[in-house]
């Protein structure tokens, strides 16, 4: 399957390109709103892959041309350029699945807070950590066609650690996604819990 | 430590109330509106605990009785009825620390949302289940006054198998409240899901 990451560059693209690269065959491509960024950034993500034995390759393109025939266009970047992003690469969406991990929040002196309107999931939040590190955390992904719900829990469970699990429809949104800022909130207070996951039982 | 569950005799204050009274030398007293039920409710408990080898009293008042010199009470009742508890107890309360399990949610045909405003924690949903089975599960606390926090999250940790997280100030309260819509969804719509509870790492 071929995986468009616009905004691949930063640390959820990087996260999710460096965890599907390695734990799987599909075909990634980063996207950017500077090509020459994504590039060098694809190039990085190969050398890093090659020095853990793997032999992959990434590329990287202007957001446009990185989101052209994928089959699954990831949105990982801040919650505030999601709709100029969707916009700037429509023509080129025709039957791709849209995955938008982001999640709009707010800072204050109290922590992190939830900020709507909701615009995804922390699939993204569990994948950011250490390559080496080993995880075992699950992914909420809610969405309202099943169909392209399925293909993204099954790409969350291409990652090892990872597991799936099913939140509902966009209904559901803020519950899942009040997550992130949760899990920043618990991070903070308390002692040895970083680079913090969520595991449901 | 003096525990007044009000509400004593739902679902939450029962699973609080085995709990703690299984787990710790915490005298426990239920409250209810109806002092009878909540004396039935004392005795029926006392029952079960000795059944499972535990010699344990638990008594049932009124609910102004029930909170009357109790170190901390719990207020183990429906969203909707957390104020006029709160107003029927305040002569009761003196110093008490009041802990709010409670959750405000609505349900719609996607499943349950979080339905601000806020009252709450999903400290009682981790104790609502099969006093027999084992839990292994977090409990994010929150609160402005940091020594009630604490005494609080040492109740908690008095249940075993619960982890007491903090969870910052009251202001973080939304976040955490989210997590027990969260919790039904992924119950109701993952295949062996159930008695759901949560674990951060």
């Amino acid at each position: 399957m071929r995986i468009a990451l616009l905004g691949g560059t930063g640390d959820i693209g990087q996260g999710l390109a460096l965890r599907w690269a390695y734990d799987s065959n599909h075909e990634i491509v980063l996207g950017s709103r500077d090509p020459e960024k994504a590039r060098t950034k694809a190039e990085e993500y190969e050398t890093e892959l090659d020095s853990l034995g793997r032999d992959r390759k990434v590329t990287g393109f202007v957001n446009e041309m990185a989101a052209d025939r994928a089959d699954v266009v990831v949105l990982a970047v801040p919650a505030y350029h999601v709709s100029d992003t969707v916009e700037a690469v429509t023509e080129s969406l025709n039957e791709s699945i849209l995955v938008t991990p982001a999640v709009g929040m707010s800072r204050d002196d109290d922590g992190f807070h939830y900020n709507p309107p909701p615009h995804g999931s922390v699939a993204a939040l569990a994948a950011e950590a250490d390559l080496e590190a080993d995880i075992d955390w699950d992914t909420p992904v809610f969405g309202d066609d099943t169909d392209a719900k399925e293909t993204v829990m099954q790409l969350a469970a291409d990652i090892e650690g990872l597991r799936p699990l099913d939140a509902g429809g966009l209904a559901n949104a803020a519950e899942v996604e009040s997550l992130t800022p949760l899990l920043i909130n618990l991070a903070r207070e308390n002692d040895g819990l970083h680079d913090l996951g969520v595991k449901f039982w």
